[in-house]
């Protein structure tokens, strides 16, 4: 295992993890661009932009751009969050360069006014179908109510009304402003051609213009707000908490992962033995999630109307209890053996590792191997996790509530 | 990357790919029974029996199987299809040992009436979940149908009449007929102590008594026949064909594998050209499925009502086409690509290995590495498939649709 590096003139950043035991190897662009740099005029147009770089380029169309990528039998996507694009691809090593040159190729895309009017009508259905869904509609929500103005609530997709009155040239303008060379990392996992990955990057990205690139990174703890909204098609009352907590650069990251996992990991959880092996909930969890300059721990909890009041009473009781007392040393170990399990087993695979390296990079500018990953988590002490629920109490959250409708509604 | 075996007098054996580079480990029991070793009174059987497992031994509540779970960190699972019953869970080496211990007792659960009653309820909503499914319900009738009373035909999950009428004796007869050391495989894969797992086999499960274990391997080539269903809150016509393939013993397995893809991947298909692309279908793939003495090529079509008869028309060109002039060497090729890339990437996870060696050993009492299968994909020839194509002609398939209910229904 060998990490390199390479920074061209225009700031782009090429980082790889060279594993020459590996069978396959991955290759990404992580673009730090997401919903967080939108403004309301331009909301969701970063996932916009993501579906129109498959629509090709000036010399591809995205016929030609579906049998390239088809021909070399990679395994490729790409996502959008609040503040990542990332696309990816798992090749066999015999056709990296060719995945990798296609990728950097599509970094540069044509955004056509026919391409992009058709491709209108798709990402509607998307918000269609996962307005659809009440786990995600309720998280969203309580997300932008969370974050109450500042830019981490603005949604990913956007809504009919912002997609509607998107214009190509808006998203073209977007484009030109936010995948400047020194604003995405190109990164690569497993068995790896440095040098010829690097000729290849020097040759076709040497040209792309640098550009200043800015964030609004302060930090935020979370509005404290509650909001309940009925829908007339749902029969079941869909929870969701969101507290502060720290950001993916704060080394506490990983207590805070933990914590998540002792209190709302899916099976064995504080959460699970109060509220779901005991039938209050038919669901319950909590989970941390890191963002740039800021943080938070969501909760999603469903159960049945007539349950809300006595699943909100336990989480109290839980939270109340946790502050109190902290966790266990038992329930610490259980949660680091299952983080690591799954850390260690995402990252065995070039394609899993490739995604950890390219956040770090992308948050802390530094590489990180598997191992001190490993041990990080392994050196969190109840302690820690004692402090970080001092300074970011659990019980200060923000509620979104979305359920049936009820008669006065 | 090491191949050990070993077998206990009781016929159990115990087959092992070590790899020292390997950062987790993975186990499993590979049973070889499933809905195919079932007769109608008892069906269903092998699917709730893998439930059963979870609720524990004579000295091991349910709950201690969870928490004894929850404390290694593994990640876990079973599953159950027409012809086998796998237990597997993926860990950190350190917890191998303690994980593997845990699934040998839990060969030989406690099957209480109490705990089978409850369950009862549990197998039942998932079978009206997957009723609900029109994508699952087309191809298991389908099957059904296909199969025409060979046992290779019969439901994995049964029927609520089937599970209602089971009792706790039936299911524990059942177990102590199939679950017999010779018809199972406990299989490892990754950073394995070789030694300290033969002994734990050998003290653990060598009072597990031998059985004679039989199975019908009889080959069959389909009925023929043409079916249709309609339900009243469908607005979508599901469509699934079969025709008869090769058994997972027979060598030209990997060719049949590539005929499918060529004619019905996901994306770049002739399938996806000529109906997805071209918007007359909005889904329509071909897998081929190879099982214990036989197999069969399926494919699953979703498209209008209106849509039905050209769609039928395509598929009949495609086919007619396909008899005619077989595949070309580009179209190989690109397949070659996409199934290598596939096995590859999962094969470079021990768990995904795991499943490979497996079903290898259970099928043919051989080890293959990835290379050997690498090796096998590579070797096919564009007249490999032609040979296979004039054997087994795909346009004798059978033919089950699932679509909203007519008038006259």
């Amino acid at each position: 295992m060998e990490f390199k590096s390479q920074k061209l003139n225009n700031g782009l950043v090429v980082i790889g993890e060279l594993n020459t035991s590996a069978k396959s190897a991955a290759v990404g662009f992580f673009v730090r661009t997401g919903s967080r740099d939108e403004t309301g005029l331009i909301s969701g147009v970063s996932h916009f932009l993501e579906h129109m770089l498959f629509k090709g380029t000036e010399k591809l169309s995205a016929l030609e751009v579906n049998e390239a990528f088809d021909r070399t039998g990679a395994q490729y996507n790409a996502f959008t969050s609040e503040e990542n694009t990332v696309y990816y691809a798992a090749v066999l090593p015999e056709y990296l360069e060719e995945v990798t040159g296609l990728w950097i190729n599509l970094m540069r895309p044509a955004l056509r006014d026919e391409d992009f009017n058709i491709e209108k009508n798709v990402i509607k259905e998307e918000i269609a179908m996962y307005k659809d869904l009440p786990s995600f509609d309720v998280m969203e929500r309580c997300r932008t109510l969370y974050f109450d103005g500042h830019p981490c609530g603005n949604s990913v997709l956007g809504s009919d009304h912002s997609i509607d009155n998107l214009t190509a040239e808006q998203m073209r303008d977007y484009f030109a402003r936010r995948y400047a060379p020194n604003n995405m990392v190109l990164a690569f996992a497993g068995d790896v051609d440095w040098e010829r990955i690097c000729s290849l990057m020097t040759e076709s990205c040497g040209w792309w213009q640098q550009k200043t690139v800015e964030r609004q990174l302060a930090h935020y703890d979370g509005s404290r707000r509650q909001e309940r909204v009925g829908k007339a098609n749902l029969n079941r009352e869909h929870i969701c908490l969101m507290s502060a907590g720290v950001s993916a650069q704060d080394p506490r990251r990983f207590a805070a992962s933990l914590l998540g996992m002792v209190v709302g990991d899916d099976v064995g959880s504080r959460f699970f033995w109060e509220l779901v092996d005991k039938a209050v909930a038919e669901s319950a969890s909590m989970q941390f999630g890191a963002m740039d300059g800021t943080g938070a721990f969501s909760s999603y909890i469903r159960c049945s109307s007539e349950n809300v009041t006595r699943v909100l009473d336990i989480v109290g009781v839980v939270l109340d209890e946790l502050v109190q007392n902290g966790i266990t040393k038992e329930e610490l170990q259980t949660a680091k053996n299952k983080l690591l399990s799954a850390l260690v087993i995402k990252n065995e695979l070039p394609m899993g590792r490739l995604v950890d390296l390219g956040f770090n990079w992308t948050y802390l500018n530094e590489y990180f191997t598997t191992e001190d990953e490993v041990n990080a988590i392994k050196a969190v002490t109840v302690d820690d996790v004692q402090s970080l629920i001092e300074r970011f109490d659990p019980r200060n959250f923000t509620q979104f509530c979305l359920g049936p409708a009820r008669d006065n509604q």
